[in-house]
């Protein structure tokens, strides 16, 4: 136990686990998405970003700070619908895909991947972009690029690893790029859309 | 003049003249091209939707509203850096633009689009995808859509309406979509990408 400054007490033991667990590498597996297309980007590889979420405002005040006008949000509630997490392009495909992790041993597809957003990856597809999932299993530390179409009606709702394993591409991490999805969506163009 | 219920006194005719210079139709600008891109979505032509404006999200509170948790956003900052309002996929192309609009009779490409935005759209273009800005003139009526690699190395900064009818593709407006740009991107995509 750490006593901290607001003498608040931390089981660091616990804490660690928790980090441990949740992220072999120090970093979410969002960050290490994040990071990982910032490597595409710096290195011209691919333009693919986060979208931001999508947010109303409602009130706002404006105010100046060092001769400049700013504005701050003073109101603002997130707004439900949202399509994917990320969308950009790389060797000339329109790429689109959400990314989620499970800590279970099979992933929930129909929690995790809302009627919505499975709808849209499925429109992006039909429209000649690539629709893809990545998802990743805390308990075995791997992760999987899923083409949508692979799912198109499916109807069962717990996938387990071996589904992904047989009909997934897995996504080898290094210590460079961390999640270096872009190997994977390599090996998913070169068999499904020429490229 | 109109008495107001709050007292407000407004000066219709002045009202009704900004309205009507600054749209013909009853909408703002991007309120058209939002409209045009949900008649596309709806009738399955393509996927192009507005990237939501980054917001930095600084405090949040929980609260309970029929017995749902529901967060409210009580501090956010707008984020400086964007890219560019739209993008989506068309056709199997990657699409990305910035729409703006100027009521001078020529476009000031300096002031209207930032450097690191123009840099974006000269990115996706090197990656294969179809990067462009569309243009609308109040003063003429007319809207552009042109292509980012039209003024790539270009210096100059004052775009007469000249340069575009020259360079780029007229937006043909119409009562139903109002500011069908896909049409004009038809075109560029048969003149430039084999589309």
């Amino acid at each position: 136990m750490i006593g901290y400054p607001n003498n608040k007490n931390v089981n660091t033991t616990k804490s660690l686990n928790h980090v441990l667990n949740y992220n072999q590498k120090g970093m979410s597996f969002e960050e290490r998405i994040n990071k990982a297309n910032t490597y595409y980007l710096d290195n011209d590889i691919a333009h693919i970003y986060k979208k931001p979420t999508p947010i109303k405002v409602l009130k706002t005040k404006q105010y100046n700070q060092n001769f400049q006008r700013r504005v701050e949000i003073q109101k603002a509630t997130f707004e439900k619908k949202s399509t994917t997490d990320y969308n950009g392009v790389y060797k000339g495909f329109y790429i689109d895909f959400e990314a989620k992790e499970t800590k279970y041993k099979s992933f929930n597809i129909k929690s995790n991947l809302h009627h919505h957003q499975r709808k849209h990856l499925e429109g992006i597809s039909k429209h000649g972009g690539v629709g893809f999932i990545i998802v990743n299993f805390i308990a075995y530390d791997r992760a999987f690029l899923l083409n949508i179409n692979e799912i198109k009606n499916y109807e069962q709702s717990l996938l387990k690893i071996e589904f992904f394993e047989e009909n997934a591409i897995e996504i080898k991490q290094n210590k460079t790029i961390y999640l270096d999805y872009i190997k994977a969506l390599d090996k998913l163009l070169k068999k499904e859309y020429n490229g």
